[in-house]
C-alpha cells in the first residue's frame, strides 16, 4: 500500500518555511500501514501540480496534497484539481454553514464574498469538513487512486487527518502492519557502530530492514518490518533489538519514542517521590522549557532560576559574591555551588546548574567560547563536568541541555 | 536558473525526521538567485533515486542531493551515481588523508576498512572535501546539468554548501537577483487581509509576486521579484511594501527576518539602558529560552525565575502566601504581583510574568485549561491581560510566549 505526499507552496521552495506537514502525514500513514514512496514539494503553479499528480498516479494508490487552498489569488490547487478531474467548482452548502458557524464562534464579521470562495469545491469531491478553518479538505478518486487535498495550515490539516482521512483510509484499504523500533546510541560514530554490530547485521533476516541515523555525537539504529501478523512482527523485531542492545549496552541510552530522557527522569522522580529544580545560567531557560513541554511535571518539577546576570547568582541563589569572584563565574566551583544552593532555595532533592560561555563573544569570562560547566546535586552529593561545545551559540545551548539531562539521569538512576 | 533538491533517506519517508536540509538548501540557493523548482524526497533505493535524477535533468540545470553517503549497507547514493553516470568508484587519496586527520583531531581509533569505504568516490566526480565528517561531497556534470551530492548530516552539509558549493555555483552560472520582503500581520484572517488590500494587490505590477502565508492568528505577506538590477528591484518592492504597510498599519508588527520581536525589544532596551526580568510559571522557561537564543542579551536581560510550584512564587518572588490564596494562583492579581515582585527581586525596569493552566489537566486551578494571565511591569505601572489559548499544551505555551513579547513590546515602545 503506497502513498505520495505532495506539498504545495512557494514558501517551501524558497526555504521560507520548513515543510513539517509532509513528515507529519508520512508518520501518520506509516502508523496505519501505508508506506510513503515519495514526498514532492511544488510551486503554487497549476503546471507543476498537474505533473506531480500525473506522476504520483502511476506509482501509488493514495495521493495526499496539502496547501494552496486559500481564498487568495496565489492559491490554485482547487482549480488544478478541476482541470485534472475534468470538473467544475460548485458551492457546498454545508461548507457555507461551517464558515458562518466559525465566524460566529469567534465573533468576527463575515468578509464576503472572499469567504464564499472557500465554499466552492469540485463537484466530484467528497468534502472533508474543516472544524478549525474556512478551507475544507477534499477526497476525490480516479481510476482506483484516491486523491486527498488538505489545507496547508498544520493545525487544520492535522485535525482533518485524524478525524476524517485516517479513519476513511483504514476503512477503504487493506494495509499491512508496519513496525519500527529505534535504538539510540551515544558516543561512537556510524562506522564504529557498524563494525561492532557487523556480525549481528549480517545474520539479520531479509525481511528486517536496518537503518542508520547518524547525527552529532549519536547514532540511532532503526529496525523495520511489515506484514500481516502484528504479534509475530513485533516479537521478531523486539528479539533482534534485545540482542542489539546487549552488543551496544555501553553506548545505549534507550529506545526512541517510547520514552524521552525527560520522561524516564520523570518516571523515577515520581516513583521515588523526589523533586528537581534548576539554576540555569548559560542554558538560559532551555532546560526548563524542555521539561515543561511535558504535561504533569508539577508533581516533581519545583521550578528554576535563570540567574543570567552574575549578581543574580548571589541574589537569587545565595552564592556569595566573594566566592564567585575568587573562582570566576564560569568554573566548576560556581557550578557546584549553584546546584547546591538551588536544592536549598527551591527545596528540591535534585538540581541541575549550568554556567558557561554560549558565545559568540567571550563576555567577562576568561574561558574559551563554548566552555560549559554542568553540575548535578543529588542526595548523594554534587557532581560536575566541564565541556567544550564549540563556538556556535545555538549548538552550545542544545548540547549543554542534552548533556544536562544525561548527567542528571546518571545520578537519578542510582537512587 | 532552476534547481531541484533531492533528499534521500527512509527516515524522511516514514516521518521519523523532518527534512530541514531541503529548506536550508532552497533558502541558500534563493539568496544567490537560483530558484528551486521542486523538492523530492525518496527512499534509500537505487531505483527511486535514479528516477528522481532522470526527471530532474529534464527540467533544471542544477540538482542537489543529500543523504545516503554513509559507510553502511543502507546507503546507496554513491553506487546509484555510478550507475547514472556509467562510472566506477575509485579511492581518493585526499579523502583518505582527510579522514585520518579527522580521527586524529578527535583522538579516535581508525576503524578500517569501513572508513576507507568513505574515501571511494565516482571517478568522474570532483570531490568537495568534508571538514566535519568522513563522507565527502561530490560535484558531477552530465550534458550541461550539474549534480551535487552532499552528506545528510545537516552540520556537515551546511559547511560544504557554504564553503564550496555556493561559491562554485556563483562562479559557474549567470543568475538573476531574487528579492523577497515579508510583512508580518497579526489579528486578522487571510480573507480579511485580502479584502483590505484588494485594490493595492490589483494594481501590483505583473513582475511582483504576492504570497499569503496564514498561520494561527497571523498572516505574513511576501512580495517577491527577480531580475538583473538589484537596486531597481529592491526599490520597487520596498516602495510597494511601504504602501502595504500603511494600509495595514494597525495590524502590522514589522518585516520578517530583519528583526524578530526579541531583537526589536533588545534594541530599545539597550538604547534606553533599561533591563528586563521574567517570572514564568505556565510558560515554564520558554520565554527565557526565546530570549537567550540571541547573542548579547546579557546587557539588558537580567534573568528570570520559574516558580512552577506555587510555594516558589512566595519563596523566590515574595508574593505573600495569603495573597495567592485569596486571589487564586491563576489570576490577574497574582500575575501582576509576580511581575511587580520580579522587577524588585531581579532589579529590572521591565518584567513579564505568566500564570495559567497549560493543560492537558486542570491541576489545582479553578479556571479552564488554556487560561493564561500575562502581566508586564514597566516604569509606567503594571499591565495585564487574560487569554484563553485552548486545550493543547504545546499551543498554549507557544501562544502565551508570543503574546508575552507582544505585550512587552507595547509597553517598551512607549518609553
Amino acid at each position: 500500500m503506497l502513498a505520495e505526499v505532495i506539498t504545495i507552496g512557494d514558501e517551501i521552495l524558497i526555504g521560507q518555511v520548513v515543510d513539517t506537514n509532509a513528515s507529519y502525514i508520512a508518520r501518520e500513514l506509516d502508523k496505519i500501514g501505508v508506506s510513503t514512496l515519495r514526498i514532492t514539494s511544488v510551486l503554487d503553479e497549476s503546471k507543476h501540480i498537474l505533473t506531480a499528480l500525473q506522476r504520483a498516479k502511476e506509482e501509488v494508490q493514495l495521493v495526499i496534497l496539502t496547501g494552496g487552498l486559500g481564498p487568495t489569488k496565489d492559491d490554485v490547487t482547487k482549480q488544478t484539481l478541476c482541470n485534472y478531474f475534468n470538473d467544475t467548482l460548485v458551492q457546498d452548502a454545508l461548507v457555507v454553514e461551517n464558515i458562518k458557524a466559525l465566524f460566529k464562534k469567534y465573533n468576527l464579521d463575515l468578509p464576503w464574498p472572499a469567504n464564499l470562495q472557500q465554499a466552492m469545491v469540485p463537484s466530484k469531491a467528497t468534502v472533508l469538513m474543516n472544524q478549525h478553518g474556512t478551507a475544507p479538505g477534499m477526497w476525490m478518486q480516479r481510476e482506483g487512486v484516491v486523491f486527498i487535498s488538505l489545507p496547508g495550515v498544520p493545525y487544520e490539516m492535522k485535525h482533518i487527518m485524524q478525524d476524517q482521512v485516517l479513519p476513511k483510509i483504514i476503512e477503504k484499504f487493506d494495509r499491512p502492519y508496519i513496525y519500527h523500533k529505534t535504538l539510540m546510541t551515544y558516543g561512537l560514530g556510524e562506522t564504529g557502530v557498524a563494525e561492532r554490530i557487523a556480525k549481528w547485521e549480517e545474520a539479520l533476516p531479509e525481511r528486517l530492514k536496518l537503518g542508520y541515523l547518524p547525527s552529532l555525537g549519536k547514532v540511532r539504529l532503526r529496525l523495520s518490518a511489515q506484514g500481516n501478523d502484528k504479534k509475530e512482527i513485533e516479537a521478531e523485531v523486539d528479539a533482534q533489538m534485545d540482542d542489539l542492545q546487549k552488543i551496544l549496552s555501553d553506548i545505549t541510552v534507550g529506545f526512541e519514542g517510547e520514552t524521552s530522557i525527560v520522561e524516564r527522569i520523570a518516571k523515577i522522580l515520581m516513583t521515588k517521590n523526589k523533586t528537581l529544580s534548576l539554576a540555569e545560567s548559560c542554558t538560559g531557560g532551555k532546560i526548563a522549557a524542555e521539561i515543561t513541554k511535558h504535561p504533569g511535571v508539577s508533581s516533581w518539577f519545583k521550578g528554576g532560576v535563570i540567574p543570567y546576570k552574575t549578581e543574580l547568582k548571589t541574589k537569587l541563589l545565595g552564592v556569595p559574591e566573594a566566592f564567585i569572584e575568587k573562582y570566576n563565574v564560569v568554573s566548576v566551583e560556581v557550578a557546584e555551588a549553584m546546584a547546591n544552593h538551588a536544592c536549598r532555595v527551591l527545596d528540591s532533592d535534585f538540581s541541575i546548574a549550568t554556567t558557561g560561555i554560549a558565545g559568540p563573544t567571550k563576555g567577562d569570562g576568561v574561558d574559551e567560547v563554548g566552555t560549559v560547566y554542568i553540575a548535578v546535586a543529588s542526595p548523594n552529593g554534587v557532581f560536575s563536568e566541564k565541556f567544550m561545545f564549540g563556538n556556535d551559540r545555538f549548538r552550545v545551548m542544545e548540547k549543554a541541555t542534552a548533556k544536562a539531562f544525561e548527567l542528571l539521569w546518571k545520578e537519578i538512576a542510582k537512587i
